[in-house]
């Protein structure tokens, strides 16, 4: 068979674009029922998406003045999703800095053990300064602590899941003897952030873990990737620069030992689709138009931590805003790169930088007809930039249909993207393994792992 | 309408005797399986119960040598029996010592909005020391302290739940205004164990908040009770017992200028249910006759923290066990209590004891007909000890079906208990108000909240 096309849906709330809560195609009076999330979940199942996927951070980021900013927590949401759908994939994002280790691992479980092994979880360290006013810390801690905590967590929530081997539970009803404690591990965690003892509470699940997925592009975060990540959602404006992350990224995973094949790169692409191009282009002003700039200022401070309110809207956006390094929050250094590299090519006003950006928050925005969308992605795929896509309609719950509708069907055709599942677990779909547990075979510590 | 009786049912993997893993009544072999618990759930709300509900806490208490320990996470458990459901409430025990309030509070308003406002938490500080060391403390926090840290972790998971005004958001499209800054409040709250600024990150949710509900009977945990609980779990033996702490419980409830109606005591029932007493007692015998004393002696200890295992089985328990103070941890202190009683009234042999417990850990277990079962309950309801109670069947699925097929209907041709649920939530179920948010009308500190 041909090499498959992987299709990741994420979901924000009444779109990615942010002013799409205001667009008469979108339903922001829904975005806390769980009616509108299944249904979503389950127009991407019946396009065959491999998962669907929720961001997520421990803080209101924005004033809720200008926009929907409440969320609800992913993976309670995504549970109530896997009750309404069969196959598709579950993806959470949470946080490494302000979870610990032992509840986080049991979330994760649970969800793969309800979902028939579903789950995956989207590793982040939390990029906003706010998060940290919530847990008590009196400043959010700085990029390269986070990995190191962020490492130590996931090989804790590791070591949880492997805990009990896959063969521990032996139902011995007649002896007495449920599980057989040598296959039960505790974990003895030591590290510098985190010491944890295990072992976990509960059996391993049935993806072994859930799948392990990433989204940080900076020079830590593709260190982490290479050595963790299955999955990896990244943000990339131009065919070279997603080609040059992808191979970078296949050759980490290499040097950490690992299959390159088993880490699959996923760039993000919100789409303005409609029959023909003049149709889309006119859709995408449509929704610029709606755009509040003084909302766009403030996200743009918060994506790459420079402040644009005082200059003219239409005045251009001077060139060596980025230049100076002191005018640079360490935030999201690599989302930064991304807008530096769209006001170097493409010499934008304010307004014109908001407005690329309102679309997708440094993430591509293509417009144009099906053919062109599905021929878009097919170029990424098949020129080494992509092994699927993140889809981020500007608009929910219609943009998504617009691409299931009519993109995938192209997608099909072509032989890219399958027309059944042909399995049932998020690893399934991906093409990714089930792990061993790293204690399978080993002689047990002690037999008496707690008294 | 008659005074209504309110049934919530604890549900425990096997069953809540210590030996139900072994009966051929029960099916160890789904306890980690949705479809097992959806399938409890349908039955409980056939019934027309309450609510359901899971304990919890993030250690493995005991080796999984001799009985069915693990267990899955319950907030995302019953978010799975939430889409299996319609009505039921749906109680989750989580932890204050254990969780962040932040990451906490987000998981029960999610529970809530997916649930269409049935969700409920049982507050815990966590009795096991063993948890401890999953979350890198040096020991258990003393009772003292975690009651400290319950009160303000509480009093900030209420704070960030009303942070947003029930009408705070307005839905303004052409205006551009999604919310009303004004009505999204911080919380700002600097206690002695938590530091939180808040405001939450989504809406309040469709109860307010989630229904809360507490179990400690020491003085901590009445004092605690009468200041918070919404619904109280407690474990009685007897009536006398049962009426004193009803009477001191809604007392406090008083003095703290709360209804003491809005205080509901649940006090804890294992029913062994058959056609004759006879059978009734043959039942519980079999279930008794297959526990293992090796790991009875075990939970006694984590219970009451005395060790009997050098002390012959069929040889008396020492009257004055509990005289010593040394010999008693300060954990569980109530059930210690409970089980110091259960010792002077009735001066079993070590493995009479055993058995007294292995049926609910100290909770009442009582055996008989289903004529006889009702007639406790309304003794019980009438005379002053419970608003309801929380049944904790020997065995599961069928010892809730034996429940739910022969003692509910006499409840209900006796006009204890409802025949069709008259509302829609667990407040409505349970009749307690929806609480106002505490921010409404107040000034708000600033327009804008963040920058």
């Amino acid at each position: 068979m041909t090499r498959q096309l992987h299709l990741n849906a994420f979901i924000h709330p009444a779109g990615h674009h942010e002013a799409a809560w205001r667009h008469p195609l979108t339903e922001p009076e829904r975005i806390y029922d769980v009616d509108y999330y299944q249904q979503i979940a389950r127009t991407a199942e019946a396009a065959r998406f491999d998962a669907i996927f929720f961001a997520d951070g421990p803080a209101l980021r924005q004033s809720a003045e200008f926009n929907a900013s409440g969320r609800l927590e992913p993976i309670v949401l995504l549970t109530a999703i896997a009750a309404a759908t069969e196959k598709i994939g579950l993806i959470a994002t949470a946080s490494t800095t302000y979870h610990e280790p032992y509840n986080l691992a049991r979330l994760f479980s649970t969800l793969d053990f309800v979902s028939g092994g579903r789950a995956g979880w989207n590793i982040v360290t939390t990029s906003t300064a706010l998060a940290a006013a919530n847990f008590g810390l009196p400043e959010h801690p700085d990029p390269s602590i986070r990995y190191e905590r962020a490492r130590e967590f996931v090989d804790v929530a590791i070591k949880l899941w492997d805990s009990w081997e896959d063969d521990a539970v032996v139902l011995d009803r007649p002896g007495g003897r449920y599980a057989d404690p040598a296959k039960v591990h505790p974990i003895d965690f030591h590290g510098k952030h985190l010491e944890v003892r295990g072992p976990f509470n509960a059996p391993r699940s049935p993806q072994g873990h859930p799948v392990l997925v990433q989204a940080g592009s900076s020079n830590d975060g593709r260190d982490f990737a290479g050595r963790y990540a299955e999955a990896i959602f990244t943000a990339h404006q131009t065919l070279d620069n997603a080609q040059a992350f992808y191979t970078d990224i296949k050759n980490r995973a290499c040097l950490a030992g690992r299959d390159p094949d088993h880490v699959k790169v996923l760039p993000g692409l919100s789409p303005f689709i409609a029959d023909t191009e003049e149709a889309a282009h006119r859709l995408e002003r449509e929704f610029n138009e709606l755009t509040i700039p003084r909302y766009g200022l403030r996200q743009l401070t918060a994506l790459a931590g420079v402040d644009l309110s005082s200059f003219d809207l239409d005045s251009p956006v001077p060139r060596d805003l980025f230049g100076d390094a002191g005018a640079v929050t360490d935030n999201n250094r690599s989302r930064t790169q991304v807008i530096a590299e769209i006001v170097d090519r493409e010499n934008p006003t304010v307004r014109e930088l908001l407005h690329r950006l309102a679309g997708a928050r440094g993430h591509r925005v293509f417009t144009g007809t099906p053919e062109q969308v599905a021929d878009t992605i097919e170029e990424w795929f098949t020129e080494g930039a992509a092994d699927g896509f993140n889809i981020m309609p500007p608009h929910y719950p219609r943009g998504l249909e617009a691409f299931t509708d009519t993109v995938v069907p192209i997608l099909q055709r072509r032989g890219l993207f399958r027309t059944e599942y042909t399995g049932d677990t998020l690893r399934d779909h991906l093409g990714l393994p089930r792990p061993d547990s790293q204690y399978a075979g080993r002689t047990p510590e002690s037999t008496e792992l707690v008294s």
